[in-house]
């Protein structure tokens, strides 16, 4: 009988005729979860293999800025040295509020707990922080800085049910880029506590019993189909799906707005599938985390977005991507940031920026634009007539933020479909429980499967409460997680 | 070794030691999908046995109002003679809207060129619809007539990207209640034409080989495990999951807003659990149809709603889960409906809906309701003057519905959480292709796997898009699809 396989159909453990390799704990996976996950396999004991598609470690995290989302128990040492406390509670209570309706309790309660601590742990592992703050608003720190405001802490309705604090813990690197350190570090962490990494290694398939117990996985390795036994467990940290265009269209449509992926190359889905081929639910498959960086230069956080029936939307002050998800969903895709002489720059991100409108008066710039008659025009001077006494009561931007539109020339950056490009990954995938085991249908776990960061649904998990450092926080402590959990059988 | 199985595990085909019975195809619910696959299946002579929960057929079809969506083709007889005109490719962008971003093209097609001859085929099975034309604005006819605009044909932005017409075609029945007439004829031609039904059964699991094909399903029968064997297929018309608490809370968890489920009681999500036990993809899960039915009567369309920023945000004059969807989710979930003494009515399915202000003047409506200064009286000034000239440059509300709010004493219905009941069921299921065959995470078919109904995700797919007669005409067609598709390894 011919055995027939492939990320969505598993290999069959009563067709396997011999191992080729044997381990303790298998890691698909080499990213930030999958180190951290081998890490703690490896303290627990455990014989770990990890298999990774590309030639070195790292994921998409190793791209990223190297933020983490951190705080609670009073504070990091780095909040509480720069005058923030952080209770528990407010943290869980952001993160709550982060997760939306379909936040995940137990989830969050583990990680508030705990996050302070796996600070400590990150730091013990040798991950470098400089200890500094960079107060501002900013999308990634152009400096070595650690601690800044990475969410939407300060802004409306956030600041209402979580008392503030910046919690983004930045990785020591000069510029964008800190991920890069954070993943040379782990990486390295986990081959020398003795995890066996292959590299150039596509995991095609997991191994399942009539039990439907997880055995194993197949890999392609130098060309060949390669059976691999998992005594204890099958940690699947294999990333998102932004890179796999059909999955996008299928589970994610909305996200297929946005041109430029953000990935290391690899978040093909292959560990999602991998999951649903052994009955995993999945959750949240359409949110992903958009962002369209319309700042800095953070002068134009003063501005206001308007649509095309010229009202206003959001608060601009609050995180960028939950801008960015509001900006998408306007009707027929069309909005634009309105500034003044006084806040305008050109957005260094995107700095030819269409401005589709400018006019000495703001009745040019609607007309300009073609919006009814007296839309944008009643709409600026609402802004401006309560901006004066530092009010929002519309929208709530918070008074920091809040200059009326006074000064001449006027202008419309255009925020249309067409005129930016959005970037994006994937917040969707498999049902986990705090431990990191893979949940079926019924919420049962698969005996000897788990996973973690994008491969699993987890901290973050709706695009309109990212926030910057959240996805490497989750990855990394929860790969932790799992690594311990499918440890859990060796003997 | 002991078997288990469960919704979510399926069991193992190689453990099973005997057969209970033995039939070509085995259909899971004996709703609108079940019904018209048994009759599709017995067609193409196949063996055929239904297990349904209940002790009698119907499902969750036989609680609806008995619409269903068909047109295209030039039109069905009913919509030509009343002088409707209906082009499939009209028919077909429609449906594309109704699917939002994440509508299935392949599927749209198949259903707008073939939806005129399936509601011949319904005739044909002795489902009666009298011919007659009910013009105006409805939620059900409360008559026994059969066409009537059921959806947002007439609306922004519908009407801009496909010709209205109306595509309610309604079971005779005075009153609401046509579904039960609907499913009384299904359910009979089903048994007589040679399908056999088990009542009082429950399924509990499929069963599938190492191969992953699916060869049976293991039923509850009184009291008594029974393993059932599928030569050919096994078809899950099992409904949504609305009735499953964990299930909305994990899969759908903004539906557990609305405290109405839509349902004859038995969609408890079983179907999908044992879909995605052998490796199905979900699509979709989130979405889910909702109204808040604040008409008729119909007067009342030409009431505004706004938020609690005193503004506009809907084309009242779209359907009203449209509107519902949209209310639900404006800032702190407040909204109120303003209406003036001329168009005033209790909705007659909330006659104690709360006002919340009444007023002289807007001033004062806007002071009760405690909205910034201004904010109604501008929106309802705006709305007023454009209403005068027989526009709404805003949300585009269509002429026929707008009319200055100008006769004192004016009021608000309040439409904020906790003053409604909001009815819901779920839109979320099964991957399928047109032909209802169950796809893997790879978009692959599981042989011998079908699904259709509210077990699978079909043509409505989006709250925002739903129209009445949509699930009832999916229901139907893409069960008699599966039904043919089931059969084919009748030998």
């Amino acid at each position: 009988m011919k055995i027939s396989y492939s990320p969505a159909r598993p290999c069959a453990f009563e067709q396997v005729s011999h191992w080729d390799i044997e381990t303790d704990v298998i890691v698909v996976g080499f990213g930030a979860a999958g180190a951290c996950a081998a890490i703690e396999a490896r303290a627990s004991g455990a014989q770990v293999s990890v298999f990774e598609v590309a030639a070195a470690g790292g994921g998409s995290a190793s791209w990223s800025g190297g933020e983490v989302y951190v705080g609670g128990s009073g504070g990091t040492d780095v909040q509480r040295e720069h005058g923030f406390t952080d209770t528990t509670e407010d943290l869980q209570a952001y993160l709550m509020m982060a997760g939306g309706s379909a936040a995940d309790a137990a989830r969050v309660k583990v990680y508030a707990e705990q996050a302070s601590q796996h600070f400590d742990w990150l730091r013990a592992q040798g991950v470098p922080f400089k200890g500094t703050y960079l107060p501002g608003k900013w999308i990634e720190p152009p400096t070595d800085d650690t601690l800044l405001w990475s969410g939407s802490e300060q802004a409306w309705p956030f600041n209402e049910q979580a008392k503030p604090a910046p919690r983004g813990h930045t990785v020591q690197f000069t510029g964008w880029g800190g991920g890069k350190v954070l993943m040379e570090v782990l990486c390295q962490r986990a081959i020398d506590a003795g995890a066996e990494v292959y590299y150039n290694t596509r995991a095609l398939s997991l191994i399942a019993d009539a039990d439907r117990q997880v055995r194993g996985i197949v890999v392609r390795r130098d060309g060949k189909d390669t059976f691999v036994r998992a005594r204890s467990g099958v940690i699947l940290c294999a990333g998102g799906f932004i890179c796999n265009t059909d999955m996008v269209k299928r589970f994610a449509p909305d996200a297929a707005e946005c041109e430029l992926p953000v990935t290391g190359g690899n978040d093909d889905g292959s560990g999602i599938r991998m999951g649903m081929s052994v009955g995993a639910a999945t959750l949240n498959m359409h949110e992903f985390f958009a962002t369209l960086p319309f700042f800095p230069p953070a002068s134009l956080v003063k501005g206001i977005f308007v649509n095309e029936q010229g009202r206003r939307f959001i608060n601009e002050d609050c995180y960028h991507g939950r801008v960015a998800h509001h900006v998408m969903r306007q009707p027929n895709q069309r909005a634009w940031l309105l500034v003044d002489n006084e806040i305008f720059g050109r957005p260094i991100i995107q700095e030819d920026i269409k401005v589709t409108a400018v006019g000495e008066t703001w009745e040019e710039v609607e007309s300009e634009l073609g919006l009814p008659s007296g839309s944008l025009v009643h709409s600026v001077n609402e802004f401006n007539r309560y901006a004066e006494t530092g009010e929002d009561p519309y929208l709530h931007k918070s008074q920091d933020w809040l200059r009326p539109l006074t000064e001449p020339p006027f202008a419309a950056l255009s925020y249309c479909k067409g005129d930016y490009q959005g970037h994006a990954f994937t917040l969707g995938g498999l049902s986990t429980n705090p431990d990191g085991a893979v949940l079926d249908a019924d919420g049962q776990p698969i005996v000897g499967l788990y996973a973690a960061g994008r491969t699993a649904c987890g901290l973050p998990r709706w695009g309109e409460g990212y926030s910057s450092g959240l996805s490497l926080g989750d990855s990394t402590f929860f790969g932790r997680q799992a690594g311990k959990a499918a440890s859990s059988r060796v003997s």
